[in-house]
């Protein structure tokens, strides 16, 4: 066995930089059998290399220069953990370059660059790996690379971020509030001081641009894709739902049809049979529809340093093998047509009002009419409480499928009639077989 | 882009077969894309080449002799759906040695030579892939064998024969028995004439032993999994599980600990609300347990034409790859350590009881006894309906964790009680947090 180790060098040292380096230094035996070389820690970059640290390393290694690490001649593979766009992009570009070999788990980075990145590395014959980028430890981004790859994808549906699944099953489990939901996540450390990020969508935006772009072969960057948070739902919503047999989860859900794909994140009723419908907490769950395959869904914990930790190490483990064994990294799927990416007011799905209307007579036949013109077809209407201090009641209303464009033409002519009071929730239903 | 073609050789056109050779005539381009180079379907070895097949492939490509196809310098690529030991593993060493590279779907070869091939195709610097040798179109072996490489495997459960968890589902549902759920599923296609393989345990013991082999980095074989079919189920114990909150399942289960792997395939009570107890039908899941991941699970169709081309298909595409970059292949993981099995008596788990007994006072006592005496403790028993006519009625038990060697003397025993007409059931219990 040739032993001279391979090197590797850290772009920052947060949670995840912190457990990867923690498994590099105590599981050098493990990792070495897998590699067949050993991994040797050569260089890290952290914002203060003053700052204390939990793991004892040596404070040469340390520099607040990504450059010195990426630059640094005895650094083969480079893992960049410092996430958000700048400068993780020019450094992942930078090492790519300079022929380094490159593990990130930055969703931003390869949601915004992934194609130009990836030629990047195809160029210089060196590996751009990604599989922490989205939903941790669970292996999909190597499934959708490889195993999948004679399929043609019609689908993905997926719950990857874990931090609005946590506040949606508490919301749904004990009837809290947005806010109380989201206090209680924060307290746990499932949700960031600024949560905008993840409760507005952001994040599984990002995160299905890079799965859809693996599964259609088709750029699709973080912008393309529509999104809506979840700081809007109420608690009421949850127990409507689970009446008529649904859950309530933000789905990020892709799609192709006559070479077009829609792209959305949104609060969605899922049937509450269905295996996503069922995925709680903070785990995360993805289901990819392919016409081999049917439907494969991949399950486990989304996020956390250790999850995460997984993927990082299984993608340094395969770099490292390449390097060691001089390789030539596998061609990436070829990325070979752009694909339109269809306008959300073409969109046609199910859809779920709740309307707090005046309580009386005639007040439906009025509401009817609206979407009756806007050929909105109702599938059922359920009167719910009616509150007489105020005289409102609300109507549960679900429709069959109907256009995007004329749905957001409906809640704007409901809102205008005097017998409204308010189009207090619209949310999509996603009723597949 | 370099276009001569890569030639594929097919040994066996079964269901499967027929499937993978219509998506290389039908759907040359999508692969072409997925290559960057043609498949050409060269030399196809079927049983009778004169019989009628479904795709009009021309007569100069068919022959009985499968080492026409391997010896063929046009082929590059064996692809063996043949399905049992022999001539199957023969032809596998047979393409190797030539260097050739192999794809198969042969659990049996794989459980019972994989490690001997493996070393066969690294020496000849050749891909020998198996991803549809277990649990259909779903991605494992490639996560395993890449994406989880730096976790600790701790255990896996799975339900990887359709078959069983077909009859299972029925059973469940309707109340069926044994007997009429089997002839359903043949009905259906979903169980063969002679079902034994599947019913008795000996597909999932062979995809087990595939699964543990590269999860634990240790030489397994068919022959090291304990197994116990679904046959002697009764649709009562199902009315039972599920009334104490359980599912029962057929589980292949394999575990390590202290230097040990415990694997094991015989029908469980699963609480109820675990992933896997939801799991029905044809439908396949397995559940990957490391030290870093967590709990990861892939869930989809196990079987069929069409899900087990697609993992042919996609190693098809690998292999394919490889051969065109003039890549060497991934090492796979090594196998580094012989753990030793664990023998059944050793095991320590929970169990159900069923015992069938004479409907008079004291009989607990007498059954308690046996129990204690052996160290299984009770956890609860419940009586069931008692039948006037043969003045028996039936005990329900449930115990703590004990030993399976205990367990089997215990079941001797309280067969030679006067008061035990029969001891009906005995099914272990997975109980996991």
């Amino acid at each position: 066995m040739n032993n001279r180790a391979i090197g590797i060098g850290l772009l920052g040292m947060g949670v995840v930089g912190s457990e990867v380096a923690r498994n590099l230094l105590q599981q050098a035996e493990r990792l070495e059998k897998q590699v067949g070389r050993t991994l040797a820690l050569r260089r890290v970059a952290v914002r203060d290399p003053g700052r204390h640290r939990d793991l004892s390393l040596p404070a040469a290694l340390l520099t607040a220069d990504p450059n010195a690490v990426i630059g640094d001649s005895s650094v083969h593979v480079v893992v960049e953990l410092m996430g958000g766009l700048h400068p993780a992009g020019d450094c992942i570009r930078a090492a790519l370059s300079q022929r380094k070999h490159v593990v990130t788990a930055n969703k931003e980075v390869i949601a915004a660059y992934g194609p130009e990145l990836t030629r990047l590395a195809e160029e210089h014959e060196v590996n751009l790996l990604f599989e922490a980028s989205v939903g941790g430890g669970i292996p999909i981004i190597g499934p959708l690379r490889k195993d999948l790859l004679a399929n043609h994808v019609s689908s993905i549906h997926a719950i990857i971020n874990g931090t609005t699944n946590y506040i949606l099953t508490r919301m749904s489990q004990e009837g809290a509030s947005f806010q109380a939901a989201l206090r209680q996540a924060q307290e746990l450390g499932y949700a960031e001081a600024n949560p905008a990020n993840d409760v507005e969508g952001a994040d599984a935006a990002y995160k299905l641009a890079i799965l859809s772009s693996l599964a259609f072969h088709t750029p699709v960057t973080g912008s393309d894709v529509y999104r809506e948070g979840i700081s809007k739902l109420s608690a009421v919503d949850f127990r409507y739902a689970r009446e008529l047999g649904y859950a309530i989860k933000l789905l990020a859900i892709a799609r192709q049809e006559d070479g077009a794909v829609s792209l959305r994140v949104h609060p969605c009723l899922l049937p509450a049979d269905q295996l996503l419908a069922k995925v709680d907490g903070v785990f995360n769950a993805i289901e990819v529809e392919g016409d081999l395959v049917g439907k494969v869904v991949f399950h486990g914990r989304g996020a956390g340093p250790k999850p995460t930790a997984s993927a990082v190490l299984g993608d340094i483990i395969e770099a490292a093998r390449s390097f060691a064994e001089g390789r030539k990294p596998a061609r990436s799927g070829s990325v070979s047509h752009a694909l339109r990416v269809m306008p959300m007011d073409d969109l046609c799905t199910q859809y779920y009002f709740r309307v707090t209307v005046a309580d009386r007579a005639g007040v439906l036949a009025k509401i009817a009419t609206v979407l009756g013109d806007l050929s909105i077809s109702i599938a059922s209407v359920i009167q719910k409480a009616s509150d007489a201090a105020s005289q409102t009641a609300e109507l549960v209303i679900m429709t069959h499928p109907a256009r995007e464009a004329h749905v957001q033409q409906a809640i704007r002519h409901m809102q205008a009639l005097d017998v409204v009071r308010e189009v207090s929730s619209v949310i999509r239903v996603e009723a597949r077989g």
